[in-house]
C-alpha cells in the first residue's frame, strides 16, 4: 500500500524524524517523545510534525507523545528502509569520487540502514577496472545490464551537465524509478520516475536568509 | 526587519519558488503565475505555497495570481540575495575540490545571484598556494583573519568528521553566522548561528519512499 497524495515536502521531512528517533533511541534509550520535542530536534514546527505523521496513521497519544520504537519501525517501513535498496553511481569524476568515499565509509560505520551503493559507472576507458574504496568502475555500456542483474533501484548522477539527460534516459529505460541528480541541469523523467536534485546553490540561498538577523 | 518565527521548512521552500519564478520570467517571459502553477513547478502543494508566502506579505490577488517580477524581487530581498554574499570553503579534499569546481563554473555562467565562493582553506601545507579553478588555497591558520578582512558570511565545511567541530568553532569565533556542513557528524553551534547539513544519506532515504509504488 502506498499513499499517493502525500506531498514531496512531507516526504522530505520523514527521514529527519527518523534520524531524530534513531539517535534518541540509540544515544538516550528514549521510549516516548512529544511532537514538541521531535519538532525541536528536527527543526520542524510541532504542529507540522503532527500533521505530517497523521498522513500515515495515528502514531501519537494526546498528552503522552509518540512511542519511539514503534514510530521508528513505522517510518522505516513507510520509507522502504526495512529492506535492502541497491544504488548505482554514474560519473566517477571528482564529485562522484568524493560521494563514493563518503557513502561507503559511512555505511561501513552505520549498518542500520540498507541503502547500499554497490555499482560505479563511467564512460572513460582509462577508469574501467579502477577501484574507489572497494568498488570497481564499470563501463557505462554495462549500465542497463547491471541495473537488471543487480536489481539497482536508485541511480546517482554525477556526470557533466551535457551528458546527464542521456544517462537518465538509459537508466529509466532499464527500469530505474528514482534518481538523485548532482548535474547542474534540469532533467526530464517520465511519470512514475522520481527525480531529486541535490543542489548546492539552493542550500546556500536558503542559508542566506539567516544572515543579518 | 526579519521574521523571527518563520520555520526552517518554510525558508527551505523559498529558494525553490524563486528558482521557478526566475526560470518562468527568463525562459517564458511570464508575468503572472497562480499558486497552483507555482506549486506544481516547485513540487509543493498550492495551499502550502499560499501559506508560505503569506508569512511575508500579501503577494497574490485572488483569481489573478502572483506578479512574477514583483514576487521575484521580494523573495530575493527576503533571502538577502539582493546583495553580494561571500563564502569560504574549508577542507579542499575530493569533495571540497568538486564543490569548488561546481560552484565557480556555475557562478561564471549564471551571474544573476551574488553568492560568491571566494576563499579556500586547508590544513595541509602541501596544498598551500595551489589553485582550484581560479582560487588559491590558504592555510587554515588564516581563516579568522580572512573571514574578517574579506567579510565572509557563510562557511562550507568539507573537512573530515573529526576536524569539523574545531573548524566550526574557529569560524564562529571569527563572526560567521551561517554554515553549510558536509562532514558526516552532528555539530554544535551557539544560538544565533545557523547550521545546515548537506546529507546524501537523507536524500537517498527520501528517494527510497518512492520505490515500489
Amino acid at each position: 500500500m502506498r499513499w499517493h497524495k502525500i506531498s514531496d515536502a512531507v516526504v522530505r521531512r520523514l527521514p529527519l524524524y527518523l534520524r531524530v528517533l534513531e539517535e534518541a533511541s540509540r544515544d538516550e534509550d528514549k521510549q516516548l517523545m512529544s511532537s514538541q520535542e521531535l519538532g525541536d530536534r528536527a527543526g520542524v514546527a510541532p504542529a507540522l510534525v503532527r500533521k505530517d505523521l497523521a498522513w500515515f496513521g495515528e502514531f501519537g497519544k494526546q498528552g503522552v507523545g509518540y512511542q519511539v520504537d514503534y514510530l521508528k519501525t513505522e517510518l522505516r517501513r513507510i520509507l522502504n528502509l526495512d529492506r535492502e535498496i541497491r544504488v548505482g553511481l554514474v560519473g566517477v569524476g571528482a564529485l562522484g569520487h568524493a560521494l563514493v568515499r563518503y557513502h561507503r565509509i559511512r555505511s561501513m560505520r552505520n549498518s542500520s540502514f540498507h541503502i547500499n551503493l554497490i555499482a560505479l559507472f563511467d564512460n572513460d576507458p582509462a577508469k574501467f577496472g579502477e577501484h574507489v574504496v572497494d568498488l570497481e568502475i564499470w563501463p557505462l555500456e554495462l549500465l542497463a545490464e547491471k541495473i537488471k542483474a543487480l536489481k539497482l533501484e536508485i541511480i546517482i548522477v554525477t556526470v557533466p551537465a551535457a551528458h546527464a539527460q542521456e544517462v537518465v534516459d538509459l537508466a529509466v529505460a532499464a527500469g530505474i524509478k528514482a534518481i538523485l541528480n548532482f548535474a547542474p541541469v534540469k532533467l526530464t523523467v517520465p511519470e512514475g520516475v522520481h527525480l531529486a536534485n541535490a543542489d548546492l546553490s539552493l542550500e546556500l540561498q536558503r542559508l542566506a536568509y539567516y544572515l543579518n538577523e
